[in-house]
């Protein structure tokens, strides 16, 4: 309990700093802010006590310091009128613009235009796993810089925009640095982001490719996140948009892109189950959101469906509070190799036990070396080579469905957030010639591979 | 002279290994092969002398011994019921089935589904190279093995499936090895792909993880090739089908698809100007082939366009025989970090040539430090992290306009075919972090970053 009342402290310090930024942004433009355009979006609404604010880069609730999500004013219309015109647009994130807080040009500017990745109907592996009902990869390993952060940065450089922040920046430990770093560039914006220093060399590369500032930090990704924060409040950061911090309430609706577009992609259908990765949570719980207003939306029908969070062993505090029955989520120190999903104290996690528990679904975690053999069973059976986290929520449909929890009689959906050419680490040691010979057919014969 | 009447007396060797698979082939089944359903094409071709042959696995005419390519039954019915049916199919490669040998049925065998990639309005790299026209880069890097090697290996699995081979093989330096692994293992193949045993640890670990065969071959790339032919002959490669060598007509068809969906992207419109990477040259032959059936068949205006050669100032024997005002092409010994374009002996040189000459382009190359150059400046302006041959085409790119060969008034596509992930050694000694700094404001400021 005591955790609650300190990250609401930590909550209340930001909000705080949040306001002011807001103040110095109007300060520095010397004139009232226009209203920013970003569509639907209606304002800022908290998710503990409801109240609302207007549209800006603040994050947390000045009253009980919970975090703030968008609201909209959902589109006019019937589902026919809307679906047309979601069919009508863009093969990529932005056919959900009037979902979304953007505005409704946003196909017309600058952006990497991720999203539209396949639904990979993975009948190979369902025969592996025995599932009937239907199995699908959704594979975000396509987009531009091959991870799901695409999606969510994509968003949140909207809102850069509409709040006339010229610097984008984050705190990152790889996947999202690569993201923003590639992102800022094609839009135009400056950026900086910032790293543990100790990073592996891969993701420093890419992330510095893209020529913008790359900071390594000394110290750990908490000590990073921490640094961030104070410089969201000091001047130094005056007119920064830290995509994952004071853009976060529309970096995070950038997710439920993945609920609309596996229901598109299922031919307006809701899939009966969904198993998802956990990191802070927040993907989990917009997937959820992008499906509830689906049904809202007459969009798709509504039944029921079950969504499954899935942990790396070495970093499951959302699965150990699921199994011990707790509300709220006990912090741990993370050591798995599934890096991209490492957060020991995830923002979200109570509200992932919300959902899991209302949809009849569940959590559940594997360990590293379940992990690497799910890397190699998607691999071998796809043709999909998945980042660390894909092969954790594969991995974890796998022992789901060993343990009578995930039915394979229903349609369900496992998502691959990421790329394996990232976390080559995790599968090197046991990925590699099957024979190495001299070049001719007496050595190639010896050594067997010619008949099976 | 030598070197041609060599290489045809290595194509005849080929050629008779060939019709020799095409008999054991047919003794295995122990009936009459029925004709085997590739759509539209109608018959190989030889290049050199016309003669036809059957839909087969050959690759080199018996009479004269040139390469094959596929001839087509085009189909009946004018360009605007042709232009609909494709618009009407899916976002991939087979939308075009009707332009390629597959059939009509192939969107819904299982495969990994490549192509149509994004073609990207680079408007900031145009402002840094003084592109008034229209700059686009054709990125290829989305395609689900990151490369464009997955568009020809889609091909080639349909045509071995068409022939009843049930392994896939192929020699390879990395991209084309992970393309087949990754698609044998979609499609239900089996894979025994050949590598030259000493390649990077990224490479070697992509093409195991899909769980085929690998073996790495003691030797030289030109060893592994060579091993491969022999391979062909004999009855321990009964049954295979070597995507590069004996399915090859087929193979090199998919690199139609770039010319194909460039021009739909641009509204059913020729490019002015197209950059093409040159490694064997068989890419930008099938470009050029792929933009004259689409004039031919009415879907875009006939009107003149250009297409220059882009190489590695390291193995640049097609723009040395370009400069010289040769019509034959000399062998180097390839020494470039550009690998994936490190052929010495280019098959297609001589059509290469043909083609720069007959459409009022070129061939120009660029060196190491060039290539590593363009790869950032294409990272720093669009947010594309291009694979070495990326920066060839862009490096070239800026060199032709700065000689005043390109003209920057006119509409300009460049290709990227392949992923910055896959050489990172290119751009890693000069990318990495701008600072590394303790998480503090007073070390950030000391850093003096915040302040541009």
């Amino acid at each position: 309990m005591a955790k609650r009342v300190m990250r609401k402290m930590r909550r209340k310090g930001l909000a705080s700093m949040a306001v002011q930024t807001v103040a110095n942004t109007a300060d520095a433009t010397g004139s009232t802010t226009p209203a920013p355009d970003l569509g639907p979006a209606a304002a800022l609404s908290c998710r503990e006590c409801g109240e609302r604010f207007p549209l800006g880069p603040i994050f947390a609730c000045v009253s009980c310091f919970g975090p703030l999500e968008v609201a909209y004013e959902l589109p006019a219309g019937g589902p026919e009128e809307l679906r047309r015109r979601i069919e009508a647009g863009p093969k990529n994130i932005w056919r959900y613009a009037p979902l979304l807080p953007v505005p409704a040009d946003v196909a017309g500017k600058p952006s990497l235009n991720p999203g539209f990745t396949q639904l990979v109907q993975a009948d190979n592996l369902a025969r592996e796993l025995g599932v009937t009902g239907g199995l699908y990869i959704k594979d975000d390993s396509g987009n531009p810089t091959h991870s799901f952060k695409d999606r969510v940065v994509a968003i949140a450089v909207e809102a850069a925009r509409a709040f006339g922040f010229t610097t984008l920046s984050c705190s990152s430990t790889g996947n999202l640095a690569g993201a923003v770093g590639a992102a800022a560039a094609r839009a135009g914006f400056r950026s900086c982001v910032f790293i543990p220093h100790d990073l592996e060399q891969g993701k420093v590369v890419m992330a510095a490719v893209y020529g913008g500032e790359l900071v390594g930090i000394e110290g750990t990704y908490d000590d990073v996140n921490r640094f961030c924060s104070e410089l969201i409040g000091d001047p130094l950061g005056e007119g920064w948009g830290f995509v994952n911090v004071n853009l976060r309430p529309y970096y995070g609706e950038g997710s439920k892109t993945l609920a609309y577009e596996i229901c598109e992609q299922l031919g307006w259908r809701l899939p009966d189950q969904i198993v998802i990765p956990i990191a802070s949570g927040s993907q989990l719980t917009k997937i959820d959101k992008g499906l509830q207003e689906l049904i809202k939306l007459g969009l798709v029908e509504d039944r029921p469906y079950k969504i499954f969070g899935a942990q790396a062993e070495g970093c499951s505090p959302v699965s150990a509070a699921y199994k011990a029955g707790h509300d709220v989520v006990r912090p741990v120190k993370p050591d798995t190799i599934a890096k991209s999903l490492a957060i020991g104290n995830p923002a979200d996690g109570p509200y992932v036990l919300d959902i899991a528990r209302r949809t009849g679904g569940a959590v559940e975690d594997v360990t590293d070396g379940q992990i690497v053999d799910a890397i190699k069973l998607l691999a071998r059976t796809e043709g999909i080579f998945a980042e660390t986290a894909g092969g954790v929520t594969v991995g974890v449909t796998r022992k789901l469905i060993e343990n009578g929890v995930l039915d394979p009689a229903l349609t369900t959906v496992v998502l691959n957030t990421g790329d394996g050419l990232k976390t080559l680490d995790a599968v090197a040691p046991t990925s590699g010639p099957t024979a190495t010979i001299r070049p001719s057919l007496e050595a190639f014969r010896a050594a067997g591979l010619a008949t099976d």
